[in-house]
């Protein structure tokens, strides 16, 4: 993961190709046949072959009940794929001999909705019979989509007339099979988020420290300069502390996570395990939504850092904007993460897999109440610690009565739990540092405690705005009819 | 200002042309001579030439004081002018016969900084004896910019080799002179930020509308059609309404703003006229970055809706976002007004200046404490109008210490204007609403409170996360040195 974000950092748009690669062998070793591995996942690994996720149809996104692409029985264990997928990254390219595209697609008697989808492996190229480069498969790139960024990955319309395709785990579970790669997929782009942040960050801070324009407000900085660096002024550093917090929080985030990947993936069966399972459960739509929300914030301060010079192409700080804003939306949109979040994870567990996570929290306050270096965070913490259980138990209850309730508040839930996750963290780190502040790093240790000082200071307060809004509820939503959106220039 | 919306909304990029040509002829109208008025004015409000601003150069924007483009005194009252202005949007094209810059350069005996600043029109082709198009001036396009968005509009680098000039207004006054300009353009550049809100809310309306997908979380509400539309999904409606809020928001912040405008402009002397100036002079700053702030929000608000599609350039929705980026930052970039209304208009008179608002909403307040129909809105209208002047006190002593304190507090200081502005506004709107609910227009007044309501409850909270950051201070931000920042990453 840690070097995920140096990828996304350097190339988001390249380290997809990889990225998709690794999602498509995932998906074959969980699920695949011992024939499909051994045919496919050497050379994914190798990177010889590439992969691709193909999901997506010009009518459906997120809804995947609602595919068309049919896979009729043909000679011997083949199907026959027909249909045509949309915004497939990595679709179609000359890095690699061959594409390995896992296809979701309906058998003719699937039943309706997302309870009838399998799961195919369609090659470019049939391999032979020594698994070399075969026959070409009747799957196509139908074109590629214009986008917004991400220029260096291409992003293709697939048509399958008929392509040859293997079934992949059991019929009719394919949905099932492909959250093997989602899941990894959405902490993938969390980290997208991530390295965007940090690669906008470096860059904002050399350029804050050379452009000089004006003076500081309280004198001259730099005397001998015709003016200041705009480092001195105390926006430009509210801009950049929020990028270099949302790095540092984004990363211990990420970092946390992998900690409860790693139990999950190779601990021993018991509570540690079952604990961390569920923490990974709750974590992963924030790192992928929260990571990607603050990620687009900080690329955008980054552009508004180098003002006007931002806007243009040649420095590289729009290009991170316009990468980060596919973050938001593919892999499930944030409002599709929050509704994870707070419909599935937390409340069809009746708040129990949150109560594990603000346990923890709640443990670490009590254990640092008297440690007065800490102060200043345990006991802001604690208290939003609380009010997340009562916020939760208030949509709760709403939810009884109205399940629109969860869809008003979801985003709000989400960005709260993820303000709330980031300074649990900067706790943590806070007390690791104020410990350090007599080493050899304690210049690294002091800048630490002022970055997590900062975060509680002045990104924390946002958790206010989002409380009420929770608890506003959705009737402001849900009173206006669809036609009397346009009253007023709709004739 | 009405028609300027509409073109914004249109073609924001196409709409510079005629923008800057208002500009120009603003500027001369105000401070040309009696020939100059005569050898310009006419064709360009005929639009048959078209007009610039040439102020920022490749070292500065913000701090004008740092140009270096000379005026050297030449044949009779003519100048000839040397130097490169980057950045020149309508710099250079086709679409008109002549082009007439406004540049901005220094006397060979200018005082130093931005008092030494002289204001120059420097035509394409000097007009001739009869005020036609004559000969070319040594005045070039060096390159295009290639920029995020904006596209339809020709940015360039401009070179002024020894190109010949005329002074408009008195020496060393070419900074007070293109303020006629420069407040002009930002009311327009706010109302460039309102008019792409527009443009993207409607389109995610009937995009809404239109786009199938999963059923609503409280049951099937089209059982017809194999998902329902996408407005029916709460999270859906809030990002609509978001968009809704602040285009009716916004539009009656400049229309408001407009009154003010046409009163200081046409108004008899007196109290009336005196208090629209103040208004004017507040208004101003909040026009252009709070709107184009929440601008850049909205029209982002729009590709979400769109889920992926929105990340295409068909669709465009994405060019709508990569239009409005600029916003936030030409004219004085979010951070330069905040300074302007928290420094300039509020301090420095003592807090006057916003006195004079305050006291208009608590008017309104007071007259309206007893109307029920509007006691949800003015309730905490009258909260926040009050919080508003003691936060300004808060700063005001905080700044007497220490100047820094201005600039950290300054962007959180204008967002909470902002909302409260709009807040304001919304009630008023309410108030007119609320007693004309049995007319013709019932649906549509209907729909207004329900706005109104939706602003209050759903966007107006985040007048709590400022206030708190306003009052966090500036040490969080002043306390690590510019070497440490990088601490972590640089060696």
């Amino acid at each position: 993961m840690l070097l995920s974000e140096m990828i996304c950092a350097t190339n988001l748009a390249w380290g997809m190709y990889p990225g998709l690669s690794h999602g498509a062998a995932d998906a074959l070793k969980h699920h695949g046949t011992d024939e499909q591995k051994s045919t496919y996942l050497t050379k994914l690994v190798e990177g010889v072959w590439t992969g691709t996720m193909c999901l997506t149809e010009p009518h459906c996104g997120t809804d995947l009940g609602l595919i068309k692409t049919r896979a009729v029985p043909a000679d011997g264990d083949a199907y026959a794929i027909t249909g045509t997928k949309i915004f497939i990254s990595a679709g179609e390219h000359d890095l690699a001999e061959n594409i390995i595209h896992l296809v979701l697609a309906k058998l003719p008697d699937a039943p309706e909705g997302s309870k009838g989808i399998s799961l195919f492996v369609v090659p470019k190229f049939l391999p032979d019979a020594q698994g070399n480069v075969g026959e070409r498969n009747a799957v196509s790139c139908g074109s590629l989509e214009h986008k917004m960024g991400i220029h260096g990955n291409a992003t293709c319309v697939m048509n399958f007339d008929g392509a040859t395709g293997y079934l992949v785990g059991p019929p009719n579970k394919g949905l099932a099979c492909m959250f093997t790669m989602m899941n990894a997929a959405r902490l993938g782009v969390g980290i997208q988020g991530l390295g965007l942040i940090e690669a906008s960050f470096q860059n904002s801070l050399s350029y804050a420290r050379d452009r000089l324009q004006m003076r500081g407000l309280s004198g001259k900085q730099a005397p001998d300069k015709p003016a200041d660096p705009i480092i001195v002024h105390p926006d430009v550093r509210r801009m950049l502390l929020t990028q270099k917090a949302f790095a540092e929080g984004g990363r211990m985030l990420v970092l946390y996570t992998a900690q409860m990947l790693d139990l999950v993936e190779h601990g021993q069966p018991g509570e540690e395990r079952d604990h961390a399972e569920t923490l990974l459960g709750l974590l992963t739509p924030i790192v992928k939504a929260f990571l990607t929300e603050v990620g687009f914030e900080s690329t955008n301060e980054g552009v508004q850092i180098y003002g006007g010079h931002g806007f243009i192409k040649e420095w590289g700080m729009e290009q991170l904007v316009r990468d980060a804003r596919i973050t938001r939306l593919y892999e499930g949109t944030t409002g599709i993460q929050a509704l994870d979040l707070l419909g599935r994870k937390v409340l069809m567990s009746q708040g129990e897999t949150l109560k594990v996570f603000t346990k923890e929290i709640h443990k670490f306050c009590k254990a640092e109440a008297d440690n007065p270096a800490l102060k200043e965070f345990v006991v802001p913490l604690s208290k939003l610690n609380a009010e997340w259980g009562e916020l939760t138990m208030g949509v709760g209850m709403k939810a009884m009565q109205d399940r629109e309730e969860v869809g008003a508040a979801s985003v709000d839930y989400l960005m709260y739990s993820g303000y709330v996750t980031l300074a649990y963290l900067f706790a943590r780190a806070a007390k690791h540092a104020s410990v350090s502040l007599e080493g050899d790093d304690k210049a690294f240790y002091a800048a630490k405690l002022n970055t997590a000082r900062f975060y509680y200071q002045r990104l924390l307060p946002r958790t206010k705005a989002h409380a009420q809004m929770i608890q506003s509820g959705a009737s402001s939503l849900m009173a206006i009819s669809s036609e009397d959106f346009g009253l007023g220039f709709e004739i």
